[in-house]
C-alpha cells in the first residue's frame, strides 16, 4: 500500500486540504492496515510503559461531528488502559477560570511511558473563544505565544513527544451528522441545541483554525481528511505507529 | 523612616550584598514599623480576595537556616488563612519526577485573589541540582529559559504579581543556626545530618544562585539581608504591601 499523501504548505489553507482519502484509495485495504498497525501499537505501548523514558501527547481538535469521539474510542481503545489516559476538555469551571488557561492543561500533561490524549485541548482558548470574541486578537496572539512555550517545555524538559490532529470534515458531512445525531435515539445525547447554530460560524472557525495551525507549528498540526472514518483512524494510527518506532526504546534490564 | 536601600546592580554579586541591615539603622523603630505594615496587609489582603482580580506568588528561597520558616510564619501568619495558601517544596516524588520539573509548581499557582507562598520553589532545580551536577549546565540553561516562559505565563494570563526573594545570610550566620539546631532541643528536628556537609559547598551555592538571580530576573529578585530576622521581617513585608498598593484595588459592587 502507498503512502499516505500530506499536505506541507508554507501556510495552512484548510479550503485547499481535501476533507476524503485520494479518489482511487482502497477502503477495504486500509482497513486491514489499521488493524495490522493497532497490533503493533499495542506492543509499542507496552515497550514505552516499561522503558518510560518517553511520553506522547495526542492533541485531537476539530468541529462538531469531526468525529474526535469516535476515533478516539477505534484507535485508543485498543491499548492497555494503564498507560492511556483521555482528558476531555468542556467550558472551563469557576476555579479554572481563577488561573490562567494552561493551569488545567499542565496538571494533566503525560507522565512518562504514558500517552495522554486530549479530546479538546488548550487550543479551544483561542478558537472557540475568539469566534465569540471572549478573547480579542492581541490576547489570542499572547496566548499562541504561551501555548509555544508550553509545548516547547513539555518536548524539551519530559521527552513529551506532540501530535496534534486536526480533523478536517466538510460542511456538508459535519451538516449530515448533526442531523443524524437528531433523528438516531442512540446519538441524540450528543446533540446540543447549540450546534446548529454554531455551524453557521463555518468560515470565522476556519480562520482561527487556521491562524492557530501556522502560528503554533513546533511541533506542525497534522490535518486529516475526515468524512471517512475509516481513513481518518488509518492517519492517526499510522502517526502515532511511526513515531514510536522512531523513539528506538528498549525493554530496561534487571533493576541493580 | 527612611527607605531601605536596595542593591540594583545589572549583574548581582552575592559577596558585593551586606547580609545586615545598614549599621544606624533603628531595630525598635523598624519592628514598630513592620507591625504597622501587617495590619495595613491584612487589609489589603482582605481587598485583593475580594476583587479576585490580581494573585500574588511570594518566592522564598534561602541556604539551610537563612530563615525561610520564620519569616513565613512571622509576615504570612498575621493573614486570613483563607486567601493565603503556603507550599513547601521538597526533593521531587518518583510521580512528579515522571513529569517536567514545572508540573508540581504549576498546579499550585495562585488563583486570581489569592496569595500563594513558595517556601523553596522550581528554583531548586537550578541551584541544589546544580551544585551536585545532577543537573549539567546546558540543561541548566534551558530550564532557566522554562521558567522565564512559565514566569511570564502566570504575570500575563492570569495577573500573577511575583515577588522573589533570596534570604542573604552571612556563612558566620549560618553556621551558627545549624549548631543552635544541635544544641537547643525545640530545633534539633529541624537539623539534618547532611547540613553542614551541604554548607561546604557555600562559594558554589553562591555561584549557582547568581547566575539564577541573573538570568531569571523578570520580576528580579529581592537580595534581603537577613542575619537579623527583624530586619528581614520588615523588608518583605514592605515590599509586598508597596505592591498590593500600587494594584489600585477596589471592592466589587453588589452581583447585577
Amino acid at each position: 500500500m502507498r503512502d499516505p499523501i500530506f499536505y506541507f504548505m508554507a501556510e495552512i489553507r484548510l479550503k485547499d486540504i481535501p476533507t476524503r482519502a485520494p479518489k482511487d484509495w482502497d477502503k477495504l485495504q486500509t482497513k486491514d492496515k489499521t488493524e495490522a498497525i493497532k497490533t503493533e501499537l499495542q506492543e509499542m505501548q507496552n515497550l514505552l510503559f516499561a522503558e518510560s523514558k518517553h511520553s506522547i501527547l495526542i492533541v485531537i481538535q476539530g468541529m462538531d461531528g469531526s468525529g474526535k469521539d469516535g476515533v478516539i474510542r477505534n484507535v485508543f481503545g485498543c491499548m492497555n488502559p494503564q498507560g492511556v489516559t483521555v482528558k476531555s476538555y468542556k467550558a472551563p469551571t469557576a476555579e479554572e477560570l481563577s488561573h490562567d488557561f494552561l493551569w488545567r492543561i499542565h496538571h494533566y500533561a503525560p507522565a512518562k511511558g504514558m500517552i495522554q490524549v486530549f479530546n479538546r485541548s488548550h487550543y479551544e482558548d483561542i478558537l472557540v473563544t475568539r469566534v465569540h470574541k471572549w478573547c480579542d486578537d492581541q490576547t489570542a496572539k499572547q496566548r499562541m505565544e504561551a501555548i509555544n512555550d508550553f509545548e516547547k517545555l513539555l518536548q524539551k524538559h519530559n521527552r513529551t513527544h506532540i501530535l496534534k490532529f486536526y480533523l478536517h470534515v466538510s460542511p456538508e458531512e459535519q451538516r449530515s451528522r448533526l442531523l443524524e445525531r437528531i433523528k438516531d435515539p442512540a446519538k441524540m445525547w450528543k446533540y446540543n441545541e447549540n450546534d446548529l447554530e454554531e455551524a453557521k460560524l463555518w468560515d470565522v472557525y476556519m480562520s482561527v483554525y487556521e491562524d492557530c495551525f501556522n502560528n503554533c507549528q513546533e511541533p506542525p498540526w497534522t490535518i486529516v481528511p475526515s468524512d471517512q472514518n475509516w481513513y481518518k483512524e488509518f492517519i492517526i494510527a499510522d502517526a502515532l505507529c511511526n513515531l514510536l518506532k522512531d523513539l528506538d526504546m528498549q525493554f530496561p534490564g534487571l533493576k541493580k
